[in-house]
């Protein structure tokens, strides 16, 4: 039975060049707003990046997810509407300064990408009580977010550019698209071709914020306890990664 | 300007080979409790593993993440008796027949695998108002499981057994790691090589639950509308995919 079910150790290393594909597809992964092309997308290419996100991994195997394939233009201009309110409401929380960038950035392509999914939790599937749920219960909104990075993941690597709209009110998407209260819309994505990816992220090119040194963010065994690359071999090879940010070769 | 912060459109498709790459680490990604070796994980894949969590996206790129690198055995302890707690209380949740199944199921190896991490959100780096968090305050969280997916991906690309450690209290976690009040610890992962992966989720092995088919999960335009593989291509070409459900080719 154990047999059946397992690779074998020689087996289940994968070789340099299927670990560098993955590390491709993380590094030039972008969240896409601008440079969405009309094509549509081939159907045997959106099911084989749908079946990616149904494997992400799920708490208590719940699978807690749905997919809202949407390409209809009024559904499409009822989400927009609602993208622009919340996105007026939110242009005036920044500082005056902040906001004047702000109501410069391009935060959305719903209408210009041939392709939206909405991605869903359905919080009772498989009962109240879940595997792994018992504790902490937002489990299931996390494994619903898994399945996200998986679509968005696999849509680079299909050439295809992703790009995740949280600014819109949850009960707006609901109503657009005929979600019933008791499931939460996690992630309203716009999805297409693209003319080109920018080589880092918009938000870094605007001048918005920079990426993070990595290893500041990173502590031994307890919170805030760091280390020097003299101390740890870890932050010397993390100290080796900036020649190469955003290719992996 | 722009020019220099994009890849022409001849180079920004990736080759076969490295879309495989990424669709066999997906298909292959297990959660992995009892399979761990002691063997250490060599510094420089660590690196490269952490380095892809920090290149998940992050709403208004905050970056909210740290990650606590555990290797002392008696913080693992104080970690494990936490899940011990969690645990027995989880059991007793179950009806008696699943509550008798869900004693019998190893979910953690917490003391077995050579390195734990901890993945952590921040919620209040880059300040109170987050460009993309202004509506749904939970999509800093939700970067957060970005950086763990990445983080589990990369390490199945290299190799290396993850399994994520739900079933224990946040407070336990912060005490025993001295994480802060204000700090979220997301995901408590065990990692390490492990003498085999096992081709099927184990819940699904141990008769909990069984994968869902997918086509019943994709919905078109609305909530509930579902069409048939002859009224649509995208569902024609998702039934396929029974042909190779665990592995790409």
């Amino acid at each position: 039975m154990e047999k059946q079910n397992s690779t074998t150790q020689e087996s289940h290393f994968f070789n340099e060049s299927e670990r560098d594909g993955l590390y491709k597809t993380i590094f030039n992964r972008r969240d896409v707003r601008s440079q969405f092309k009309s094509d549509p997308i081939p159907d045997d290419v959106l099911s084989r990046i749908l079946y990616a996100a149904h494997h992400a991994p799920s708490v208590g195997f719940m699978q807690p997810w749905n997919f809202l394939v949407i390409r209809d233009q009024k559904v499409k201009d009822a989400v927009h509407r609602g993208f622009v309110k919340a996105n007026e409401a939110a242009a005036d929380m920044f500082e005056p300064e902040k906001s004047k960038l702000y109501r410069k950035l391009k935060l959305e392509g719903i209408l210009e990408s041939p392709v939206n999914i909405c991605i869903t939790c359905d919080r009772s599937r498989t009962g109240s009580v879940v595997l792994g749920r018992t504790t902490n219960k937002e489990m299931d909104l996390f494994s619903t977010v898994c399945a996200v990075q998986n679509f968005w993941l696999a849509a680079r690597a299909e050439g295809l550019g992703v790009g995740w709209v949280s600014i819109i009110e949850q009960d707006d998407l609901r109503t657009a698209l005929n979600i019933p209260e008791d499931i939460v819309p996690i992630a309203y994505l716009c999805v297409g071709y693209v003319s080109h990816f920018n080589s880092e992220p918009d938000l870094q090119t605007a001048g918005w914020l920079n990426r993070t040194p990595l290893k500041e963010l990173v502590f031994f065994d307890q919170w805030g306890s760091k280390k020097t690359a003299e101390e740890d071999l870890l932050i010397k090879a993390l100290h080796q990664h900036r020649q190469f940010p955003y290719k992996w070769k």
